[in-house]
C-alpha cells in the first residue's frame, strides 16, 4: 500500500541515526541524575495546561525544566514561563515530531548543566502519528488522551500507546458532559497494551493531580537508585 | 534546523509525484461532476460523527460515497456505514495522511462510477501536520478544529489553515463547558488565512448544519456550471 520505497528506506537511517543521538542522551541523563519525562498527544488534549500545573507543584521540591516542540509559535514556552520554570521552545517548522538531535541541541543552546536538575519534561509536537518512532532518550514516556476525543483512540493510533509507557486521560472534568465511557476506554488501552498504567486527571479541577506527582517522585527514586547500584 | 536533507529532497520528490496523481484525479473528478470534499482534523475532534450526519442529510436528495483513512482500524467505516452510503476505508499502516494515489486505488478497488456521484467526501488520518503537503485532488478542503481543542490552534498549526479552504469549529455545545473564546478563534484563523470562511456547528444539537449543507449545495451547483461553460 506504501508507494514510497525510497522514503521508507531513508527513513530507517533517519531513524537509525536518531536512536544512537537517543542512546547517548540516554546516558547522559542517566549520568546526570535527571529524570526525563516526555509527552505525545493530539493536538488540544491538553498537554501544556497539564505541564504547567505540574511545573507549578514540583517547582518548590525539586529542580525542574522544560523543553516544548510547536510547529511555529513560542506560545506554549510563554504560558509554561508562568510556572517560573526553565522553558525552552523548539519550533520544528514543518516537520511533525521531535527528534533526539533536536532536544540535544535544545539543551546546549539553553546552556543548562543537567546535573543541577531532577526532572526534565519534552513536550512533543501535538500528533499521534509521528512521534511514535522516535526515541528521545526519555526515562517515561507519557501518551495524554483527553475524555472528549473519545474512546477509540487508542485502536486507532496503536503505535504511539505501543511506544509510550503511561497514559493519561485528561480534562476528566469535562468526562460527564460528553458521555466518556472509562470502562471502553480501559478496554482499548490494554487491547494494545496489556496492564499499562492509567492515570485519570483535571489539570482544571486538580483530580488526580496529586497520585501523578507521587508516581513521578516514586520513579525519579527508583531511577536514582539505579544509577547508583 | 532540519537535521535531514537527504529525506527533505525525497519527501520533494514524492510531493512532486502527488501533485501529477491529485491533478488528474482532479479533472477526472470534474469530468464526472462530482464535488470532492476533504475533512482534516487533529485525532477526535469529531470529523467522523460530523461526517455521518452529513451523510445521512444528503442521501435522500443526492448520491453520496465516502473514503475514509486510519493508520489501523475501520471502525469510521462501520460507523458510516450506518448512514447507509457507499464508504470504503483506506488503511494507511504507520503513514500520517492520505496521497492522491490511495485516493485514486481506493476509488478503483470500491468500483464506484464516479459520474454517478454529487459528492465525495475523504475523511483524513487524524493529524494537523502531514496531511497539510499532500493535494488529493479534492475541491474543497475542509480543516475541523472543536472548541475543546483550544483557540491557539490555527497559530499553532498554520499550514492545515492556509492549505484548507474552509474551517469548521466543532463540538460547539461544548463552548460554554470549555470557555471557548470565538472572538479570539476567528483572530486566530483570519492571522494565518484573512477571510477564510468559518462555520461554527455542533453535529450533537445540529447547530450549523443546516447552513453548512446550504454551502454544499451551492458550491456543487457552482462547480457544475463552470464545467459546463
Amino acid at each position: 500500500m506504501n508507494p514510497e520505497p525510497r522514503l521508507v528506506e531513508v527513513r530507517k537511517n533517519v531513524l537509525k541515526q536518531n536512536d544512537l543521538v537517543a542512546r547517548a542522551l540516554r546516558i547522559r541523563f542517566r549520568d546526570a541524575g535527571v529524570f526525563v519525562v516526555s509527552l505525545v498527544s493530539s493536538p488540544g488534549s491538553g498537554k501544556t495546561t497539564f505541564l504547567e500545573r505540574i511545573l507549578t507543584l514540583l517547582r518548590p521540591h525539586y529542580r525542574v525544566a522544560a523543553l516544548v516542540g510547536d510547529l511555529a509559535t513560542e506560545n506554549d514556552a510563554v504560558r509554561l514561563a508562568r510556572s517560573e520554570t526553565p522553558v525552552k521552545q523548539i519550533i520544528t517548522g514543518t516537520l511533525c515530531h521531535l527528534e533526539a538531535a533536536m532536544v540535544q541541541n535544545a539543551i546546549e543552546e539553553a546552556g543548562w548543566s543537567l546535573g543541577q536538575l531532577d526532572f526534565l519534561f519534552i513536550e512533543n509536537v501535538g500528533n499521534l502519528v509521528c512521534p511514535s518512532s522516535y526515541d528521545l532518550g526519555e526515562d517515561l514516556r507519557v501518551v495524554l488522551l483527553s475524555v472528549t476525543e473519545g474512546e477509540d483512540k487508542p485502536l486507532k493510533y496503536p503505535t504511539i500507546f505501543n511506544s509510550s509507557d503511561v497514559a493519561i486521560v485528561t480534562k476528566s472534568d469535562l468526562a460527564i458532559a460528553v458521555e466518556f465511557d472509562w470502562e471502553s476506554t480501559r478496554r482499548n488501552v490494554y487491547a494494545v497494551r496489556p496492564g499499562m498504567r492509567i492515570f485519570q486527571l483535571s489539570a482544571k479541577t486538580g483530580e488526580g493531580v496529586e497520585e501523578y506527582l507521587r508516581f513521578l517522585a516514586e520513579r525519579l527514586a527508583e531511577s536514582r537508585a539505579a544509577a547508583a547500584v
